[in-house]
């Protein structure tokens, strides 16, 4: 599955222009209205998503097979896989950075409702989950994988490592704050508490203590 | 707020023997009543409740001020706070098997279910998410923050560790398996990729390397 180009964060903008709709932008219009739905705590429908989109049934249906599979590109609208990290510098800044930005925990294109919505989907709904696992939290994950990757071909970190188990601790504690103490993304004491984990982690990865 | 004792997991078998029953009684078959009502996926009002559990509005409302901290506690039923960890033996062991159980990940009291439910919920409610974290979740990380702060003590682990910011990062890798991969617990692999995830935090908590 492709990830989509960034739309309108509110599905009630769809741009209509004059003549028959580009592909893409049908595409566009079909994940806004699933967005705006969402984004209200409706169900989304091929019902309603057609009222919504003023897109056809079929139109939808042959995009999409599967409401499930068009939830979790409408939850992904915005978001791109981030670029592959300098391999070259401060491994563990490049690394700390990609993770949780500079100052506050920040994910690019994806507001904290958004995330609140998105885990509240998967909860409800295993095959949606796994389908937005596997379609895109899985591919965006891998810049920073291949990063610890580098770092243990360059000696830097453990060669037993696995950078996949590595990522899961290194994200896990950012979503601890967010999935179970209902932290806010914005708070820097959060941001700091983050980093000081990721600083226990990054000593365990290290090849030599420091 | 105390932890109410285990009671049926299901709302529809409410126990009623003869004559006035006992305060805990009640307490019981409200928080059961709650509790049938998630299971279901159905929303927790108070009509539904007087409906559910035959105990009256006024009742109910003595016992609970909020229909949020009914929700948090009825999503506690069957939880306790558990003892505090052996500080005498192996610590790695004693806080490895308290977090993650011995071969699969397991929570006494609590099935995949209602786990599932607990973060939907919670997602949806940053308020039930902060009286459930206040009133239940950071209760039971007790006995495990004492275990690192008496190992610290010992001198075994780094004397500027943060208890608590150990913990989020142990548990942290755990709450992704099940939040975002989308794992079941049962899973022998991910209970072993937890483990490893242990190892790396373990080895970074450590006050000399081995």
């Amino acid at each position: 599955m492709s990830i989509a180009p960034p739309v309108e964060q509110t599905g009630a903008a769809v741009r209509r222009g004059p003549g028959r709709p580009r592909v893409e932008d049908l595409d566009d219009q079909i994940l806004a209205g699933a967005l705006g739905l969402i984004d209200e705590g409706e169900s989304v429908t091929v019902r309603q998503l057609v009222h919504r989109s003023g897109v056809s049934r079929a139109a939808i249906y042959r995009r999409w097979p599967s409401m499930t599979t068009l939830v979790a590109a409408a939850l992904d609208v915005g978001r791109t896989v981030p670029p592959d990290l300098p391999l070259d510098g401060d491994l563990r800044e490049a690394v700390m950075g990609a993770l949780i930005g500079g100052q506050s925990i920040s994910v690019v294109g994806y507001s904290e409702e958004r995330f609140r919505q998105r885990i509240r989907l998967a909860m409800a709904d295993r095959e949606l989950q796994k389908a937005y696992w596997a379609s895109h939290v899985s591919r965006r994950r891998g810049p920073l994988e291949r990063a610890i990757a580098a770092g243990i071909e360059r000696g830097i970190l453990r060669p037993e490592l696995d950078p996949a188990t590595c990522f899961d601790l290194l994200a896990g504690v950012v979503y601890y704050q967010l999935v179970v103490r209902g932290e806010e993304m914005s708070d820097p004491a959060v941001w700091q508490r983050c980093q000081d984990a990721f600083d226990i982690a990054w000593r365990g990865m290290l090849a030599e203590a420091d």
